[in-house]
């Protein structure tokens, strides 16, 4: 066996590693052989030269091998899980999944917390009181079976090393690289055996992608990554340049969804949740077409079965369904201060990203993992991209637990938050599809 | 204060990094408030992205002033220093250094040891009995005073960052930067209080610098950077494509130097010393030509006073003498066996890597630090590139403690030494001076 640093050289001066080679440093590095130091200069490596296709895959393969792999067999269906790399109030998890297993697709869902200026799903579904996230696999594969959906966190049996190698990625400015990112999204979304992943690569300055061909790439890596584990892949990448619908905070973004549910459906999120779903029902097999597909979707809306599928699933998972028709029942802060238009115009752009940060400095987010989340406060936005203003008219109500915490936020939307005199031409929000 | 993962970024995404931001690197490190996987990272960031000229002045600044730094102003006479990037038999600075100062230019040299392939100068002072490396720095001054040339290790208090930074870049595949090579090198050799100092940088598969551009680019780099520190400074480019003179082993090496000041000087060798003892009388204002300068060199030899000098320095640090009139005083293996040329024909080509391993193999060298050497182990070197051999003809003579020792080395000097029938061309010994 070579010494380690020989196989850090290799990559370093710009060659592939082998597969063997890659199972040494994830192994290894798991069982701690390879100490920290040795492992960061690796990434670095790594993030600088890049992966091939063959590294990616058996960096995935090992990654994902480090722990436990469900099997869904025992479930009748096919099983397409969503991924979305985060964004501003991207709830679009919490109703697409009991949209599309309304519709017939079983939808095994690992998800993630929040982190720096975006949002997790688990925290949002956590802010429905009773609702538990940490099930046993028994658990999630009994309510699967049930009613076709289940949300859950990654248990520490999932993926073990890319729990290590993330933290470590975390701290050494090794996090953005597209075959770490690949390795570390699908170590995890394969782990629970489903047949097919739909990615929603965010895209925009509110999205760890900034570019269209850094979202393009990562879209590419993932959907290829997965065919070579045999699994059905799509990628749509969408845009990220202002917050998805209306709320921003864990809460907020509940009963957002519950709203879109019962179908109060803002445009931009809607576009958003109808052509992911639209792609679902297609690996699903429940369509043949994309027009079929979005009738069903609506149609599940429309018909409130997608409405019973969310109660259903929530309550299995432990949580008070009585939210749906009493969204008092949820922990809400104090509407402090409305962010109001400091001029007439349009509202010609948001820096995104700065939005999310605002949220988190109300305390709707986490800088460091063992962070505490604030379900209750938030921002609803009343106008966005596009629309025109006047001067007064509120842009975004804040939802804080004191003045100044609201103070602190508004100053940040307004630095976020530009209004022009002429309507500016807006971007589309569904930006490509890659299979 | 910015977190430490994101000047990490920065270097990683190809920016320079500020002088402030390399002090807190560099101070951080050596203080234990930056973890070694960061510190590992940065380097890896480093070796790939590079330095640019402001940057390793102040990496070199930061590291040397990490520890003491010498003054010698109560010594008089220009002080030039000497340093090689090291390679299989390079005893030049046994004999330069005191030839040097019998000429009258002040030598306070701060030396290093041998690790991997390559020999180093404090192993080599040791093999002769009771010589002492560890001076302290009052000791160093004294005799640099008294008799001109002193040469010693690195102490504790001489650049600690660097220390603690090259323990780490060992470990991690970041030793070949060039600006890391330039700030480690320069951070210990300044710190002695030099005026100058003359960089012998090796070249060739001997050496760490394998072609002639990459040897070209550190020393200028070493060149530039003590020239931006107000230090006089020149490089040679010297070849090492084949072991430097007759002698590789520690006390073998001893020998060949005490010869070469008693007047039986190698060729090649001869023509190396000579070279940067030229170059050291010119900088220290000793000679206006190189002619000249070369004519003091050589009589310094042919006239005994460069044997005194050594005599004087060895004696005032400790050493035994009487070596210099009875080489068996040292410790000298058993000539065990012969390596003879298997074929008529032309020594055409050495692979001096691994003439320095097989050197290894019988105990001459370390793989790690804290290795312990035998002196009395190596090779003595018959026939050189391009001599006409006949079969059977000795060309090395294996000094070893074990048969089986012997036998290895043997094994390995024939696969580095390749015999033709074609007499080959021979490279130049002195490729290039940089000032």
């Amino acid at each position: 066996m070579v010494a380690f640093q020989e196989i850090i050289a290799r990559k370093r001066d710009g060659s592939p590693l082998t597969r063997s080679e890659i199972g040494e440093f994830v192994n290894g590095y798991l069982s701690g052989v390879i100490p920290d130091y040795q492992a960061s200069a690796l990434l670095m490596a790594i993030l600088i030269r890049g992966m091939n296709t063959e590294e990616t895959f058996a960096l995935t393969e090992f990654m994902l091998k480090s722990g436990k792999v469900l099997s869904l067999d025992a479930i009748r269906g096919l099983k397409i899980d969503k991924h979305s790399t985060g964004g501003v109030g991207d709830k679009v998890s919490l109703m697409l999944a009991p949209m599309v297993a309304s519709c017939g697709v079983v939808v095994p869902m690992v998800s993630g917390r929040g982190l720096g200026h975006t949002g997790g799903t688990l925290d949002k579904l956590e802010s429905i009181p009773g609702y538990r996230t940490g099930l046993s696999i028994n658990e999630f594969k009994k309510i699967l079976k049930k009613c076709g959906v289940s949300i859950i966190g990654q248990t520490s049996d999932i993926a073990p090393a890319d729990k290590k190698i993330y933290a470590l990625r975390d701290v050494t400015a090794t996090v953005e690289s597209i075959p770490l990112i690949t390795a570390s999204i699908l170590s995890k979304k394969l782990a629970s055996g489903t047949d097919g992943i739909l990615f929603d690569i965010k895209c925009g300055n509110g999205a760890f992608m900034k570019t269209i061909e850094d979202a393009e790439a990562l879209a590419k890596s993932l959907v290829k990554t997965s065919h070579k584990f045999g699994k059905m892949a799509r990628a749509v990448i969408t845009s990220m340049d202002q917050p998805l619908g209306n709320a921003v905070g864990n809460s907020l973004e509940v009963i957002e969804v519950i709203e879109y549910l019962k179908g109060k459906r803002p445009a931009d999120l809607d576009e958003v949740v109808i052509s992911l779903g639209v792609q679902m029902l297609l690996m699903g097999g429940i369509a043949k077409s994309a027009k079929k597909a979005e009738g069903i979707l609506i149609d599940s809306i429309d018909n409130g079965s997608a409405l019973r599928k969310f109660e259903e699933f929530v309550k299995l998972q432990g949580g008070d369904v009585r939210v749906v028709d009493d969204p008092s029942l949820l922990d809400i802060a104090d509407r402090f201060m409305d962010f109001k238009a400091s001029r007439d115009g349009y509202i010609s752009s948001f820096d995104t990203l700065k939005v999310g940060l605002a949220a988190n400095t109300l305390g709707a987010g986490r800088k460091r993992i063992e962070d505490k989340v604030d379900f209750g406060v938030g921002f609803i936005f009343r106008r966005k991209l596009g629309e025109r203003v006047r001067r007064g008219d509120v842009i975004a109500e804040i939802y804080a637990r004191n003045k100044s915490a609201a103070g602190e936020a508004s100053r940040m939307l307004s630095e976020s938050i530009r209004i022009t005199s002429r309507k500016p031409k807006l971007p589309p929000r569904i930006i490509k599809l890659i299979k």
